[in-house]
């Protein structure tokens, strides 16, 4: 791989000085036309030079017979062929040092095995000549502030872009336009658009991750159909956090139908929607609800942060009651704390004769269509140290009487000291004069009450957990590599276990025959248990037996259950007896980890048995994780109430809880681990631990 | 009561011959000067009567002291005084013969003691009157067809008000300004917009009534904070159900802070959110989640109706795969069925070149941005007997080739043989023309994907199950009436409830001395518990005694449970000892019948003990409900699975408990039962019944 900097595909992705379109249509209205058409209408100063053996001249310019042709090279080249003329021509494009190609055709990954075979072909020239390829299937690269509209899509066909400071990266290629439409009608505009097509290449964490240093980008919007590049993605949203980028994503595929269309129509694989939430959200992606949330969230947090040393919760005032308790309800079902006012800020504006309401709801009715009222309460509030960020809902005034009820909000914002709480406004009927007051004022304003309500609940997400650093000791490593592919069973699952510091209960392995050593040094009763690669289903195959008392009953218990393991399973292979002393504790749940093919490792917490399966009640994150964030997510899922002082029940060690599902979670470290899980954890009380009474470890081929 | 007949009221109400405006005020700008200056900008051709004691002229009309003083009459006031003086000139409009009222002022029900009283005064002298009363803290009515602009909301003061087929009724007085902006903003005009207020006469359920037969109406918007008139509504719901009206409702509460805001705002009880929208929908009422999908989904339903004969299933066509995933995803997670192309559809339009998609998305692609292939497709789909309904996604050509792919849709729809599947339309980007085209054409179309989704789902729901026609057997009421106030114990509860069908176990109740007869005819083991009104939780007070298994066993038993009765509650008395056969059964659910201070008396199914109270695993209806309603209500309660052959287990005798559920369901026939409760009902073997293992009556003061 020759290397080019990021540096240098960053501006050859957005800032290039040249850009060859190869198969351009000269003529008008063609698909392949349209590059060229926007390019020349929005006045991009580079040089654009057309591909196209038959024709001297394309749109006024000479018209190149190959890219290698073209003196001095291009920085970027749009590839508007098919399938196999576009692999040719980015052999070409390689052999002339082009930095950025993207590809228009479909016809690869997502079209069966020959598209794939089509795929690799294409991504072995890319990966050789260090060419950042973007695409297949895609619909082109738009970099709004040098004019720079290298796409087929139509919707660019607008005139007067607007500009803004938002990145939209789209893995459907009609969504780029319909931002740019839908943002242009909200008065939002964006730095770049890119559609990714199939990214057999450049993902969108690897796009996201060249435009991170984009001073001309406040924050990204993704569209998602399937995560490809999880670790890029990662380093990108991690990136983005640091540098106070905000990235909002919708992802389709919530529902099954939604899943099925995501691979038919990308040929992506997709994850499980939750791993991909979860995914999202612990690298501080902020993943919307609605569609329509994506262009109103992002603006918003591109602009305002809650600040940290400010209350944990939203002030609403509002001109109508109505409107204002509908906001609060929608803020209230998204888990936004709602504030009162303070008593500093209640005395204060009482005595200028304000009316409040009674609620938590502000409600200064007709008071906040006069200006000196409004400003005085947009003052007041967001000067208030118990304001953690204001909304004002305005009524009708905002529709005719703009000056009256909605300048003083702007003006007060304006004059407000440094550190004062964030102002957002919404303006309740359409108010298309009020809504530019308040964003030329710099007031964050929304039209409908789902974004709004959106929007604010994200400014109140919790920032990501760090990601973990951790490692697998020695031991474990060792014992992993030891092992052979497939399910293992009980016994040598539990001793991987026991070296990440799971405990079981004292137990004893006898051999097949089944002779209790006479120092086995167990407490009576026991459990006992067949150990066979044969038998993973063992209540099935009668190879359990639980409360055995003495030796006699446990040799009776053993004959009994090789007689019925045998007629389950005929044939099996017997490699031992486990006997556990019986234990008893508050509970049983579940631990696991899981690979999902888009979102990666995953460790999981549920309730045991029924439970989990009818109620779906389990919590789910990559990973590894730590004990706070295993701390998460046992308050994530509802059934651990019974262990946390539920109705008078004795306390549950959940410190014990969190620190096993951490241990656990570090399997993630083993590739050669397909999937763990201890089920069932027993709980016990308060500071007398966990104990796994059964595990599983299955093993991939190494490196799978 | 005098008697106005509803035509009276109804014409007094959006047709009125005259008004009186009563305080009105001269000075423009004013409040109280916004009815008059709006009847004369909408050229009302009404008799307007301004009534001010202290003016002779305002606004060029002769101005009246009071109301009484009109010669002739007035059939409509709206009184724009302060409470005191509103309660006086009410007394004044009794006297002339007012028909209809609206009431601007607040300081009634919301406003504490004092407030209630007011509005207790208001209320006697409109019932005396036979005055329909609207508010007070109205903003007025509007009724669009005449220009009878009637109203202080400012948002009226608009230009050129949009006329239409949709009324407005709105517990917040804001937002019937509200829906009239984005109505106009979204093309979209109404009959009657009525700010109900505090409803201190006529609630939504009336008003609603009263508009039924309006030939300028065709469907119903209603805001909601609260229920004030539940069998009215009901009335009002299945007789719109009955004129294919839709009506459609928002509701505030379903958060916690909503209910608070709701109560403070307007001085208003709320019921349990879910019980509110079990009542809404049993009535045929649909709720919509956003507050924007209200315009949308009340005019889609008022426009178009699912066809009874067609699948319930939609097809959704798109020339944008990523968008057209996008709308699936949401009518997926909304319950839709999606149904792919039938084969019929498929070889005829694969024959036209059309490409189709793979998936359930019928993605056209380009093609649909082709005049003919689009009227092809449209005219196919709504002509093939096995589409439902179409939904057409359309991209980037919406906006700036609507004659190439919006026009084909409007077409093929004008041109459609009658009984053709109906069509709905989503342009992706922001495309008013294409809007305007479809919605000029007929064809519903929808500016954002929630609505479109909520829209759609409406289409699909089921009718309202039809009022339930029941009554209490003559044996169940006698028992009843002979009931003391307060809590039922076990024995009398059960005896009541066996009147209905509900059958416990073998048993038979001994003195307080615990004599067993010889011929007591019950199978051991049984179970023993002590009846007595003084504990009512058995388990704590070691009251109750399972698996005893012999007379001796039973004696002592008795004298145990005796002693930690006595010991738990010193002095309590007991009435008798209930000894019952003891059954197993498959598992144990709970019903119960409890009455919703808004919604009215509800019955409840929902899984016993801890699944119920964390997971909140019920389902809840308007009661009574018959069997049919009851396995809605099982179908609902995701733990009801244990008992439908989950994991092979045996099946429950779900007929049985649908029975049950109906049962029980009758006592909201007596006003009496406050509330009942079966808990357990334990689940016997398909075909073997269920069985009532506890019970517990409440007799609420009867009539209060």
């Amino acid at each position: 791989m020759t290397g080019f900097t990021d540096a240098e595909l960053r501006q050859a992705l957005i800032a290039p000085q040249s850009v060859a379109l190869v198969g351009v249509s000269g003529t008008p209205g063609k698909l392949t036309a349209r590059p060229l058409e926007f390019l020349q209408a929005n006045g991009w100063q580079g040089r654009i030079c057309p591909v196209n053996p038959t024709r001297h001249e394309i749109g006024g310019l000479k018209a190149w017979k190959r890219v290698s042709d073209i003196p001095g090279g291009v920085d970027h080249a749009y590839l508007l062929l098919n399938a196999e003329p576009a692999i040719e021509a980015l052999e070409d494009c390689a052999k002339a040092g082009v930095k950025v190609v993207s590809v228009l055709a479909d016809g690869f990954a997502e079209a069966g095995e020959e598209g794939r075979a089509r795929q690799a072909r294409l991504m072995e020239i890319a990966d050789r000549a260090g060419i950042l390829l973007i695409g297949p299937n895609s619909t082109g690269v738009v970099a709004t502030a040098t004019g720079f509209v290298c796409t087929t899509n139509a919707a660019f066909r607008a005139e007067g872009m607007r500009k803004g400071r938002l990145a939209v990266l789209s893995q459907s290629g009609s969504v780029i336009g319909t931002m740019l439409s839908r943002g242009a009608a909200d008065g939002v505009g964006f730095s770049a658009l890119i559609s990714t097509g199939n990214e057999a290449g450049a993902g969108v964490g690897r796009l996201g991750q060249l435009l991170l240093d984009d001073p001309g980008t406040d924050g990204f919007i993704l569209f998602l159909e399937t995560i490809r590049d999880r670790d890029a993605l990662a380093e990108f949203a991690r990136g983005a956090q640091a540098r106070g980028k905000p990235v909002v994503a919708y992802m389709i595929g919530r529902s099954e139908e939604g899943q099925a269309l995501s691979v038919s129509h990308t040929g992506a694989l997709t994850g499980a929607a939750r791993s991909v939430s979860a995914f999202l959200t612990s690298v501080g992606i902020c993943e919307v609800e609605m569609f329509e949330s994506l262009i109103p969230v992002a603006a918003t947090l591109s602009r305002v942060a809650r600040q940290a040393e400010r209350p944990r919760a939203v002030t609403v005032v509002s001109t109508t009651g109505g409107g204002g308790a509908m906001v609060v309800d929608q803020l209230a079902l998204r888990g936004v704390p709602i504030a009162g006012l303070s008593a500093v800020s209640r005395d204060r504006l009482s005595a200028q004769g304000i009316p409040l309401g009674h609620g938590k709801l502000v409600d200064v009715t007709l008071a906040g269509t006069r200006y000196a009222a409004m400003k005085d309460v947009v003052r007041t509030l967001t000067a208030d140290p118990e304001t953690g960020l204001l909304l004002v809902v305005i009524g009708s005034s905002a529709q005719f009487n703009p000056e009256l009820s909605v300048a003083p909000i702007v003006d007060a914002h304006a004059e407000a000291a440094p550190g004062a709480a964030p102002v957002l406004a919404f303006p309740l009927p359409h108010a298309p004069e009020s809504l530019s007051m308040l964003e030329a004022g710099g007031v964050p304003a929304f039209r409908s009450v789902g974004p709004c309500a959106e929007a604010i609940a994200a400014l109140f997400r919790d920032p990501p957990a760090p990601a973990v650093d951790t490692d697998l000791p020695t031991e474990t490593q060792a014992r992993i590599a030891a092992l052979p592919e497939g399910p293992q069973d009980e016994a040598t699952s539990a001793a991987v276990l026991a070296t990440l510091g799971l405990q079981g209960p004292a137990a004893v392995v006898l051999s097949a025959e089944g002779t209790l050593p006479a120092d086995h040094g167990l407490r009576w009763p026991v459990v006992v248990k067949l150990i066979s690669p044969d038998l993973p289903h063992k209540t099935e195959a009668g190879a359990i037996r639980v409360g055995v008392t003495d030796p006699a009953a446990l040799a009776e218990a053993i004959a009994a259950m090789k007689q019925s393991a045998a007629a389950y399973r005929p044939g099996y292979r017997l490699t031992g007896i486990l006997v556990q002393e019986m234990r008893r504790g508050l509970g049983e749940v579940l631990v696991g980890l899981t690979r999902d093919p888009v979102a990666g490792p995953m460790v999981t917490l549920a309730m045991g048995g029924i439970m989990t399966e009818i109620y779906r009640d389990s919590a789910v994150r990559p990973a590894p994780v730590d004990p706070a964030t295993a701390r998460d997510m046992i308050a994530e899922v509802r059934g651990m109430a019974l262990f946390s002082g539920y109705r008078n029940r004795p306390r549950g060690d959940l410190d014990a809880l969190a620190q096993a599902v951490a241990d656990l979670s570090r399997l993630a470290l083993a590739p050669e681990i397909a999937e763990a899980e201890v089920n069932p954890l027993l709980i016990l009380p308060e500071g007398e631990g966990v104990i796994m009474l059964d595990a599983l470890l299955n093993v991939a081929v190494p490196g799978a």
